[in-house]
């Protein structure tokens, strides 16, 4: 089994059979089709609130799409140090924006905290001209490490992003499981603390290629579909793209997938962590478990046909370190993730 | 029926078939799946020669992606003055190419000539600072008119291009269409006659949303993959692409869909042509037809349930005018098109 | 004596003179000296209008930095289809304008007309995504036929442009020739007529280096220092910028080096049109003077140490042909022509 | 007197005397001058050595288009994390790269370390397509703390920088002062050590505005005129820099400029740290003062006439903080400079 990322796998039933459901028949081409305009209903339902949505195929693109709405090129991006956006996806956000930096504030557990936050700001004062000007703020929910900002940690580092006029971007490829994790609504966890725009990730927990870039207010997406065109993020059969997100918001789908992938994750942490020579990096709050093994029982696990992926961070906690002869490995769960694998996976290392 | 365009269907069977038949497993992330390799090497296949890969969800982002690798900001880039690629993307090649030119060259019938490069040559003479230096030409095939190149004219504009220095793009968006109306091979249409690099569209054609931009020449190809994902076109779930293109390619699949397209067009074309008051702007040659029709017969059709598409263009033959009561419209034929379609929409424009 | 451009010489003796008597003491840094100050308050007096200013090292910087105030990166840049900002800067404003499109028009003369940018925005409709948006035109003033637009003429093309959404640029890096030919005042030539932003040009016109992007509309300004900083157009020791706009525009002198040098190309062209066997391609209109000549003439003036610019324009007037065998010449005036070297050039072309 | 920055004066006799000189006559445009050659092959004289040179009027300019031609987009450059180019150009690097990611490397006094570099560099691991890749490094001598590397220490950085593929720049914008300082020739600060691209800076140490762009590898600096033009830094009268240049090299004047600088900063820095209550943040090894001062002695010095630019630096020495009250100033000294500035500016402190 394979645990190295939640984008090993294929389509989740369900989205695959609404997938199927929406193959007949012709509908108007980019993004205008009737599954399209459905999927966009129920991300307003999902949210309590109107948004404006716009359906694209990648992370990547949604995020560089969604921070490309919220600075000019000659903005500042605050985000953290290790965020997807900022290592992850090959200046991706620097290209949408035509430019724009992102500064990494650093932070214990991937998270950054509104201290961080505040301390960065000062070294680009508005309206200095020699200073990119401070425009955005992105935070990872799930974050990088795996952990989850509380809301009220949200809320901390949003009191400062707010008053210093920074747009606020959530980087959601993991937003149902944080959702789930944190018991909140989507609301809760989004406009009701202050974003202004969400890249809300569906590939991971059972798509096969569909994220929502997600705003609610109405006037920051106003050239968006200018943006996601040139970028080549308008897809011609829309329905694609919509009929996916439907099957993926039906009935609850999306957050039953969620909870399953998150409860995996918390019984393989579980295990892990009582395995003799193994240690988790950082609390498992959402789908993700980062373990620190002793090298026999990564040779054992790979032996019983369980992959992770290897890893490495600067945002270990303050005196955890790795010696150089053990193996740190992040394992992802997800809607596939069967009880048997977990236990099995948990059994290797502990037969180790 | 919608003959607006053959984008605004689904899947052919097939290649919804090979989507279902891959969706089970793990496979590794990003485009390093079985199923795109396997659809790598059918593309070697096709075209008879070695070939560099990648496989994105827009005509979009291969055109403007292939068109970054042939140029640097300050180049020019000829193409006709109503290629897609200079009209119909928002501007994609300027963003992907970081601000290079695209010069339109006006030609009757969507096509150019080598006369017409050649003049556009001279504008920006190589070496002077203050122009933008020459370096790829991008030929439609398709054209925006529904006209082809035949293989000798392609072969005039090469041998303007060539010792001009120009990198040659060839944008496939209809590739098969063309392919099959010219009744050559695809190693015919492409690397034998020069080009470096296609757009090999899948979309139109069968699929539901891949394009494949092919190189035939690895060093131009080298930075592609960077290219690819910091704009966001690299898929996570790669067998989303890869088990497209294989379904598409497998069995003369895409032949197929092409060659009945086509003959579905010609029959479309014929029966308008010899309804009264009916005119064609120009030649069917695979599968649009485009076609001025009397306000009598426009009204006819969309009674009748069909639709094309509003058109409009700069590149009518000399003397071909539309008259301010008539309607100028696209139709698009596709594999889903059945004969009792063009019969009815014929019958239909008769009648009126 | 070179009439190859206006930008061969030095500056004239008093704008050299303004520098040498800024040169003493400190100022503060980065455009916010005393020099600066007082330019920009004599250029609000030379505008009669409150005015934001940024000066600039060069023609090129003070064009792609305006249009990038004007336009999205998804926008049309609608200019004349032989302007500078299209040919010949390199694509620079494709560079500052993060990739929006310039859409030439045809015209005879250097100039366009409203129904060519009517028939232009009709390419490119408002609110189609495909489209890029129609966002500003740019209209030169000397065009690069050194011919001029009328007031009325610049009434009817912005009476096209403004209802479309268009701002309005005005390249004039010969603002001054131009505005004395017209015998009208700034104002009447700027913002009266509708202009957003002027490229105001004194490089040529007796400055070394010298150019000042003018906005009416202080909200039009709003980035605009970024803009200047990060293209690194901001010159640290701005006295040499503000110095050299005091100068110029002191006493007149601005006005009186534009007269002498409209006057000087006048005669020049009086005397050449007169010549046997040479024509002139426009009308002479300020200090520009574009010829065909006998090989023989061209012969005789290199002889006799003058020197002009060869040139080619596909804007010729209609059936105005050049042979094979002659030569196709501009000569510029400026502040230092003197009536000898006229004459001197005249008689050389004669006695040919 | 102003100690802001060495900025805020004109130029130096010799530098206004050769401007006067040169403005006379015509000379072609663009850049290829009589002058601006000369400059070249002085450059050339300087630095022992073939170069290609570009002269450009501002450091950024300068700076910005030197990276372009080291990285593409999708490049890393590596530098300290509170370099010029990282924080004080308002993006220009990213807007001239199209978008290269600038990694900020932390270390103490204004220079990092090899080993900062080597950790840096494993962050983002050649080949892995979603980490920007690693392309150049950039050294700032003089730093922005006013320190120094040494040439053991450029060695040292450049042993880790070339075998992982990196192109080296040299940020020299007060080149001469560090190279007097190090008592090296021009050679052994730059080729010798493995520089590819010097911005080496004039307008500091006595020009008006002139930067060079010093290449010593012709193929690096194959399509530099095309990105100087289309960034609006080639000026057409190109005689305003080339006679600047030549000025500021004749007769060893540079020289001479720079170390007047270094003996009045010693000067001054010997007197302020002697002063009562006074601390220097770094050692004074170039042209720049940084000190604390209490506020008594900031009150007196700006009661005296004197000013300073206040300052804040997150590379201060381990352990050296700074007391609420306190005054944290940079003092730049210059040509201008005359030793009873600095005595006076030491006596206002030490009389608090």
């Amino acid at each position: 089994m394979n645990f190295a990322s939640d984008n090993v796998l294929g389509a989740s039933p369900k989205v695959l059979q609404a997938l199927l459901d929406a193959n007949e028949g012709s509908e108007p081409a980019y993004g205008v089709d009737a599954h399209t305009r459905r999927a966009e209903e129920m991300l307003a339902e999902a949210f309590e609130h109107e948004v404006v949505v716009f359906l694209v195929a990648t992370g990547t693109g949604a995020n560089a799409l969604a921070l490309s709405a919220l600075t000019p090129p000659w903005g500042a991006v605050f985000c953290h140090a290790e965020s997807h956006v900022l290592d992850d996806e090959c200046g991706a956000p620097e290209m949408f924006t035509d430019g724009a930096k992102l500064v990494g504030i650093e932070g214990a557990g991937g998270k950054f905290t509104p201290e961080g936050l505040a301390a960065a700001l000062e070294r680009y004062p508005r309206g200095v001209v020699k200073a990119v000007q401070p425009s955005a703020v992105s935070v990872s929910q799930v974050t990088e490490a795996g952990t989850l900002y509380s809301l009220a940690e949200l809320d901390a580092i949003f009191a400062v992003a707010k008053p210093a006029g920074l747009r606020v971007h959530l980087d959601g490829a993991r937003f149902a499981n944080a959702m789930v994790a944190l018991g909140c609504s989507a609301a809760e966890m989004s406009w009701k603390r202050g974003v202004d725009v969400v890249s809300f990730g569906a590939t991971k927990n059972g798509c096969l290629a569909c994220e929502a870039v997600v705003f609610f207010d109405k006037a920051l997406a106003e050239n968006f579909q200018y943006r996601r065109k040139r970028s080549g993020h308008t897809v011609s059969k829309g329905r694609l793209l919509g009929a996916q997100m439907v099957g993926y918001l039906s009935d609850g789908h999306w957050i039953d997938n969620a909870r399953h992938a998150n409860r995996m994750a918390a019984t393989l942490a579980e295990g892990l962590a009582a395995a003799p020579g193994v240690r988790l990096a950082w609390p498992t709050q959402a789908n993700e478990v980062f373990a620190v093994l002793p090298p026999a029982a990564d040779r054992a696990l790979k032996a019983a046909g369980f992959r992770g992926a290897p890893w490495s961070s600067g945002s270990l906690p303050p005196g955890f370190t790795i010696g150089p002869d053990e193996v740190f490995l992040r394992f992802v769960t997800s809607f596939a993730t069967r009880p048997e694998h977990v236990a099995g996976l948990v059994e290797a290392v502990r037969a180790a």
